[in-house]
């Protein structure tokens, strides 16, 4: 018999709700922007995270290429060399994973645009980015100075270990992105179809 | 100003909220008895997937390396030989992908058990499989002998491209299939840290 | 004491040394040839292979990538769609991955050009290959009916596990390919380090 | 017809031989000694590299794991805590990668020991090992003040671009230090297929 699991999804559903209310909507136009004027101009979109937030960002990297951008992953075997303009979308909750902050602050000697989305936007990350997207994790809802966003989302007890929330609500805001860009861009699923990787076997 | 962004975001969690009651709870707690037994047992847990579902799959073994499961991921570097009563949980929205159908015969073939998340209970991968989890997903909404499903969803148009839905369903399944697994194992949250990463720079 | 240490990395020299006579001339300069004009016209190479394979195939896709080409790995995260004329680039010592073949019957059926690398030129991999470079490997070489190639080597005991000697000769082929097409292409070290990631932190 | 292929097959291979008399014994006893001891304590072995270097690493770790050791590669899905006694590998012609440095910086605060392949005994990487393993490079060679390398082996010019030298030789160290432990814990290839996937696909 299940004991935990439905719980864990609905406050997980939960969490995915209320967190929209917490996004900034200025900050996700901004980057709607940034990344519509990025596909016109043909410039290069780069993505880096550590762990789970890593994956968030290669399945962002993954969907930005179906829609036609030169979308790269930090760290895979076919990452171009990057130029002044061309964006690094850096995720890291805590805003402190060592190797994201030092990839960003290799970005900005570039002269690359670096977006953060954190959880924190007091953060080595937050600080150095020239775009903030502040997402909401579960380390920032329990912290007791938000103790109006936990009542916000009814949460007693979190189920969801470590930067699950996070993660889910990073993947959830970044879907949407593809979404309002197909949208922007007059891009259909037709369209992206034909990107997609078909030699996977 | 945002155009579809916040109508993707919403689609998305009214998808995940009516998804719950679409997923048979005989299913899933025949997935948490089968890893359950794997944990107890000291057997081994395969996950493999292409593309975005085998993001999803590598964001679910890292959790059941957390929770202290040798996990690994099919194709990854450090993959060590399957036995027979390994575990292998093969993810793909139609069940058609031909890599991860050619890696379940194999998985057959060992003497593994194979575990098919898909949304196509009558797909080639469903049907080799010892366990089937049948996923929501767009394509299967979108069907017309599942009018009902789409109009209990209140969906007209489908915002997320291609398998996006698919994928976000089997993300917070497989995020609950973890909680449920911390409250049979008696992990909690601080053991699972001891096991993260720590080395990641 | 290093007991077993300078006889495997000298038997390793010897056999790569003996390997350059066993490999066919025409056959190398059919692929240099091919990878010219896919350059020139703007075409696509993927790469392919699982294992030790696998990563061979990486670091050509890489060098290829700082050449200026656009190269891609099966499985990677960013591998756009494949189109007719593209060439796929397999490699498989035995030329029985499964994963490998089932690759190269996606990449005919989508009209690609298949090149195989691998010690068996009977394989069904080497079969179903547009073109194929054998590639000496330990295998072979231990083959009864190959005993003058052994006593070419003077290999009394190979030394190196599994398909270590096809994986070190494949390499050296691959990146002896590249100074080809840096000769070919009238491309030096400077314009390659342009390419070179440069935001690996 | 093949054009500077052979000249550059040919290179690489003198260029191998040549490096066996430059690369230190006792150095790589040393590093023989402590994989042997790391074996029989059960303690855990990780890999880092950033680009070909990477890929370098992840074809020795594979390895190891064919031989029964629990190795890991930074940075893919399944990597496990490492504690005090573990031991980090990390490879860097330059030793000034900035991800492979920061690594090893966490690495030596967390009590493991680091291991450093490079061409450079003075760079940031060597000096924070508590082992260096010196591996001859083209960088090295054509270094004005170490003239008498480049003369020993014969090189007018180097035909290998970037750092094609130091990665081959350290793949083929890694390789012969694979057939040293074999040797030394009386293990043979038929134990090693034991442990090599066969869920590959």
């Amino acid at each position: 018999m299940l004991r935990a699991f439905k719980r864990a999804y609905l406050s997980l559903v939960k969490f995915l709700e209320a967190s929209i209310n917490l996004i900034s909507d200025s900050e996700l136009d901004s980057l709607a922007n940034l990344l519509e004027s990025v596909y016109r101009e043909g410039r290069k979109v780069f993505v880096v995270g550590v762990g789970r937030s890593g994956l968030v960002g290669r399945a962002f990297a993954m969907r930005l290429m179906h829609l036609g951008f030169s979308a790269y992953v930090v760290g895979e075997t076919i990452t171009p060399s990057a130029r002044a303009g061309d964006v690094l979308i850096a995720i890291s909750g805590s805003g402190r994973s060592a190797a994201v902050v030092a990839t960003a602050e290799v970005a900005k000697s570039l002269g690359m645009k670096v977006v953060a989305l954190t959880s924190y936007p007091d953060s080595p990350l937050a600080k150095l980015a020239d775009m903030v997207i502040t997402i909401p994790g579960r380390t920032k809802v329990s912290q007791e100075d938000r103790w109006e966003v936990r009542q916000l989302l009814g949460l007693h007890e979190p189920l969801a270990p470590l930067g699950t929330q996070f993660e889910l609500v990073s993947q959830v805001v970044l879907d949407s992105m593809i979404s309002e860009l197909m949208y922007r861009l007059g891009i259909d699923e037709e369209d992206m179809k034909e990107q997609h990787a078909n030699v996977e076997a």
